[in-house]
C-alpha cells in the first residue's frame, strides 16, 4: 500500500471531524487557539527496543505514545485540541499491525477528545519509531508551569506512585499482575486534574522520570528547596518505596499550592475521584530532603535510596 | 551524556531567544499566533537508509530535515515561527556527529528566521530518525491551499525541475557534480515566494514527489484538470525531461493564478531573482495532459513517461 492509500484508509478517518486538518489533503494544517487562549505544544518520541518491545498489542503502543504526550498537556493545565503523528515503520509491517495501531489511536482520541491534525508516514530500515506532537489550549497566561512554587507551599501528588516501575519489573520477569502492568503500559494522563488546577496550583509537572528527580526540576525552576515525608507518599502496597521515589513512567501529576488552597484541592479530589496527597512542603534553600517516619534523612540517588 | 546535559549543552542555545520555548525547561511550549494570524503546522520525518544514507555531513542531514518542513510552510504562504525536534539516535552516536548536526540546525534557523521551541531526544536501537514539526503564521484566511485552482488559471513553477533527482542519481553512481548533488542535499524552501503569493496565487503546493504527481494533487483538491507543455518546463539542461516530470525532492513551488496576475508575478520573480515559469493551464475535466512541442500527448506514469 502506498503512502496515499494508507493515509486515505487509516488516517483521514482520525482527522475527519477536525477542520484544521484540511482532511490531511494539504501541505500543512491550519490552527488557531480558541478565543482568549494560547496553545500548549509538546513533542515526545518513542522507539522500539527502548520504550516498548514491539511485541505488545499495537493498540497499546499507540495509546501509550499518545498518552505520554497528553500527560505533558495535563501538566500544563491544557485542554487537548489536536495532534500530529510521525510514524516510521519497517517495510514488512503487516496490515493487521497497522489496523490495531490505528484502533488504539482512535480509542485514545475519543477518550481524551483530541483529533489527528496531520503528520507523516514513512518506511524505515530500522525499528518502529513514533513521534507525536500534541497541542492543547489554555486561557492566556493560565498555563501551569514548573517555576511558580513558593516557600511554604504544600507539595501534592495525584494517584499512587511506583506502580508503573513495578509493572515494568513484572513484565521483564514475565510475571503476571494486570494492575501493575497496566499502570506501566497504559498511563492515565491527568487532563481533568490539570485543567482544575489552573487557578489553584503554583507549579506543576508530570512524573515521568521518578518523584525525586521530577520534584528536583520544580525546585530548580522555582529556585526553592523541598522536604518530603516518605511515609506520606501514596503507594499501592507497602513494599514499593524505592520505586515510588525513583521509578519512572507513573505519569501522575506533582504540584504545589499554598496551604489556603487545601480545601479547594480536596474538593477537586472528591469530584475527580482521584487521591491528591500532600507529601511535603516547599522550603527555602535549594536542597531536596526526604525524611522517613522517624524524621531521619533518607539519602537519595537516582538509582534508589539508602538509610544513614 | 544524559538527556538533560544534552539539552542544556546543545539545544537550549537553539531555543534561547524564543520566549515560547520556556527555555526548554517545562513540560511543553506556549505559543500564540501573531495578531490577526493563524498557525500553519506541518510534520515531516526522515529516516536513515530511506531519506539519507547516514554518512553525509550531519550538518546537511539537519539542514535537509528542517528545510523539507520549511518547504511545506512556504507552500502554504506561511512565515516561519518555530519548530519542534524529535531526535532518535543510536547509543554510539559521537559527540562530533551531534555537534555538527546542531551546527546545521543553527545555520538553517538563522537563514530562515525560525527558532527551536521544544522536542525530545531519545536513544534508539535502530537507525537515526528525525521528526520535525514546523510552525509558521499566516494572516487569518490567507493561507495558500491546494484547492483553489480555477479553470483558465496559469500554472507556474519556481526555479528548475529535475535537478534533485539527477543529483540523487549522481550520488548513487558516486559521480561528482556539486550543482545537482547540492540541489538534492540542500533544498531551497521558497519561503519568500510563498509569502509574496498570498494574495495572488489561487492554489499552491511544493513539489516533493514530482511535478506530475503533485500537480495531480492540486487538480484533485480543486476538482479541475490541467494541461502542461513539456517544452516549457524549466530545466537546468535539456536531458532531464523525465526527471523534471516525475523526479522528486525539488522542493520548488507549483502554483496557479488567473492570467491577470501575470504582471504581478513577473515583478515577484524579478524582486526575488527567481524564475517563475508558466508551464500550462488549468482546464475543465479531471485529466492531466502533458503535451510535447508538437502538441502530441506524452503518456505519464509514476515511473516516467513514453511517447505514443
Amino acid at each position: 500500500m502506498d503512502e496515499f492509500s494508507l493515509i486515505a484508509k487509516y488516517f483521514k478517518p482520525l482527522a475527519a471531524s477536525f477542520a484544521g486538518s484540511l482532511n490531511l489533503s494539504d501541505d500543512a494544517a491550519i490552527i488557531s487557539p480558541p478565543e482568549n487562549c494560547e496553545l500548549v505544544i509538546t513533542k515526545d518520541a518513542i522507539s522500539q527496543g527502548i520504550h516498548f518491545i514491539g511485541s505488545e498489542d499495537p493498540a497499546l503502543i499507540a495509546a501509550k505514545a499518545l498518552r505520554v504526550n497528553l500527560s505533558d498537556l495535563a501538566a500544563m493545565g491544557a485542554t487537548p485540541l489536536c495532534y500530529f503523528l510521525a510514524l516510521m515503520l519497517p517495510k514488512n509491517t503487516s496490515k493487521e499491525w497497522l489496523e490495531k495501531f490505528v484502533g488504539g489511536l482512535k480509542e485514545t482520541q475519543e477518550k481524551f477528545s483530541i483529533k489527528l491534525a496531520g503528520g507523516d508516514t514513512t518506511s524505515t530500515e530500522g525499528r518502529i519509531s513514533i513521534s507525536i506532537t500534541a497541542i492543547g489550549s489554555v486561557p492566556t497566561g493560565k498555563a501551569l508551569r514548573r517555576s511558580g512554587a513558593k516557600i511554604g507551599d504544600d507539595i501534592y501528588v495525584s494517584g499512587t506512585l511506583g506502580d508503573a516501575a513495578l509493572g515494568l519489573e513484572l513484565l521483564q520477569k514475565e510475571e503476571e499482575n494486570d494492575f501493575f502492568i497496566n499502570r506501566y503500559l497504559l498511563p492515565q494522563p491527568r487532563i481533568d486534574l490539570g485543567m482544575a488546577l489552573r487557578e489553584i496550583a503554583s507549579s506543576a509537572m508530570d512524573i515521568s522520570d521518578g518523584l525525586v528527580q521530577d520534584l528536583g526540576h520544580i525546585c530548580t525552576a522555582s529556585n526553592v528547596g523541598a522536604v518530603i515525608y516518605s511515609d506520606k507518599i501514596p503507594t499501592t502496597n507497602n513494599q514499593q518505596l524505592i520505586t515510588a521515589l525513583s521509578g519512572g513512567d507513573d505519569y501522575e501529576l506533582i504540584f504545589t499550592a499554598p496551604p489556603d488552597k487545601k480545601q479547594a484541592i480536596e474538593q477537586i479530589s472528591t469530584s475527580l475521584n482521584l487521591p491528591l496527597t500532600i507529601i511535603g512542603n516547599i522550603t527555602n534553600g535549594k536542597s531536596l530532603t526526604v525524611l522517613d517516619k522517624n524524621n531521619n534523612i533518607i539519602q537519595i540517588d537516582k538509582k534508589g535510596f539508602s538509610h544513614f
